[in-house]
């Protein structure tokens, strides 16, 4: 077992990473010096079907639990999801001093995280991450639901209690999943250090058969990269930006998709392509770009997404993004692999990186 | 021209008090440490009728405005209006750097600083209360809508940048306003102090004709009231929930009669009624309930709602209150006027206080 401790300045709290860790919840959710008085699990419908079992033995018998199961995946981010997760809280009694467990992927946890940060004004909850993508999500307190007009655009920054991050859950992983988690951990290595980002360059080969310890690692450190940048700045008012690296162009890429079919990671790795790109010619970055796209190729990405959306409309929901100011998106680009920066590139020479994605496909 | 500080552990904003303050607004929104980049005024719609054009001449031409009308009091504070705000503000291109004006009641100040709360993950806002209610629900950075299930079920603490209480604005109230406003001046009196309760006595004798000088001055020493309070105790661990004195059964009311017909005032002073019963038997508090009853009474006051719904329906209700723990309701009491305290009262005994309120009608 694998211990790491998030430090913000608002919030101190644990993740433990590991085979088997599922077993310290019960002692965990017992020992709480305000006494939890119900415990609400908001679990993804998917992950409830194949490890629900492991949970509910995994809780307590001395409070009281209610389960509620959510769609899979972004389906879950809908303020509809939401209102049905608040009426089957009060309906069954949940008070301020409950808990609430999120069970799923980086989805299920921004609703789950957002659910407990408005309920009542707030009660506590505990991450039980899923995915390798949500070693993101899971780290930093982020909690939001999408509108139909954006992403994480109805949110709030609110820490968990704690997060159990049980790594034999990710063995039952579909494919497209560890492609999307993997993405942010490539991210997490990109904008902080290039030892990080060649470990991950030598031995990530194909996502058909992760090695258990390389993958233990790689999270790892992704959530040392992430809790690292939360802790020097927890709301966003300056580096947390960098963590948006590949973000933005991805992003719309799934908005314009409804968030269906392209999954996150999917959509950030377009993104960072996209990034890249403008990083190099923006930001005196030496990389080499195309090593890099047949890399990402060969071990399993497409940028095919982008192809269906013309670059005007990309750039539409780009201006709508949460870093834009003045309907002018900002960029984060690498000067150096582990140097981001924060720019505003013009819309021609967006148009030149989308269709550079475009060309590399 | 008053101004009052609000300190609390997280947040210092000023609250503005008197005849023509909204006249300080416009260099209040341009001198901004990070400038406005837009601003969206959330204004209750009869009040925008009234007084949309002082306010419009009270903004600074250098930043774009767009106003949103929402429905007048609590039917604002449903997450249909919520969802159409945020709709709104995305299709008004609205980034973090926007700041939101809440120009109305209470229930418009809740609503738009829930949606300043948890758009894009926060952005600032400025209350601009037009009702005496809103004296009460604009300091101290409670936020929410309500769910059918319960009052106030959704929403955070959040704080604005400065409060500017235009008491112009009061000029215009319905009678039935004010009675909702007076009962909380009221109840800030009986948790707090017992030389401005008795002040309140001597000079309130009816509701339609309120001296200006009277009225400001009542609404100060109740919003010192309330910051004393908040500033001590921002997130209701400990004596902020004496504010919540009357409201237990309050809320239940106006839950059950579906937010309408019934003011949020109104049903506090039902629930103060009831609250001095229970003070008189369970916490040894020395005080004239008849002459209390009568008193306001001939002010304006009425319990006829209580008597429209069973004790076993108001109770079911205040059992899934927020100050509940394990489904059994807490009730704010006083031992003396100005000393509140928290109190567990069992169920046949919240039946007899309920049975006095009838009574007494």
């Amino acid at each position: 077992m694998d211990l790491l401790q998030i430090e913000t300045e608002t919030k101190h709290y644990p993740v433990y990473i590991g085979s088997g860790i599922i077993g310290k919840l019960k002692d965990f959710l017992t020992s709480q010096a305000k006494p939890i008085s119900h415990i609400m699990v908001i679990a993804d419908e998917k992950v409830y079907e194949l490890h629900g079992d492991t949970l509910k033995n995994s809780l307590p018998s001395s409070i009281d639990y209610s389960v509620f199961t959510v769609p899979s995946g972004e389906e879950a981010k809908t303020l509809k999801v939401y209102d049905d997760c608040m009426t089957f809280a009060i309906d069954k009694g949940l008070d301020r001093q409950s808990c609430i467990l999120a069970f799923g992927g980086g989805a299920c946890g921004d609703l789950a995280g957002f659910v407990a940060a408005t309920y009542m004004r707030g009660v506590r909850f505990v991450g039980l991450p899923t995915t390798i993508l949500a070693h993101d999500s899971s780290v930093g307190g982020k909690v939001a639901v999408n509108h139909r007009l954006g992403k994480n655009m109805i949110g709030q920054f609110y820490h968990p209690e704690a997060v159990f991050y049980e790594t034999e859950f990710l063995r039952s992983l579909p494919l497209k999943e560890i492609r999307s988690g993997m993405a942010e951990v490539i991210k997490h290595s990109l904008i902080s250090d290039e030892a990080f980002y060649k470990m991950l360059k030598a031995n990530l080969k194909t996502l058909t058969s992760i090695d258990q310890t390389f993958l233990i690692n790689s999270l790892k450190q992704g959530i040392a990269v992430k809790a690292e940048i939360v802790g020097q700045d927890e709301r966003e008012k300056g580096i947390r930006a960098y963590l948006n690296f590949g973000h933005t162009y991805g992003h719309s890429l799934e908005n314009l998709e409804g968030y269906k079919g392209i999954s996150h990671g999917e959509a950030v790795m377009t993104g960072m392509i996209f990034a890249l790109f403008l990083s190099v010619k923006h930001a005196g970055l030496r990389f080499d770009l195309s090593e890099f796209t047949s890399w990402v190729k060969q071990v399993g990405y497409t940028s095919e997404a982008a192809a269906k959306h013309s670059f005007d409309e990309i750039y539409e929901v780009m201006t709508r993004d949460k870093k834009a100011e003045n309907k002018i998106p900002q960029f984060v680009l690498l000067s150096e692999i582990g140097k981001p920066l924060l720019k505003r590139i013009n819309k021609e020479d967006l148009k030149e990186a989308h269709d550079y994605v475009l060309a590399v496909g």
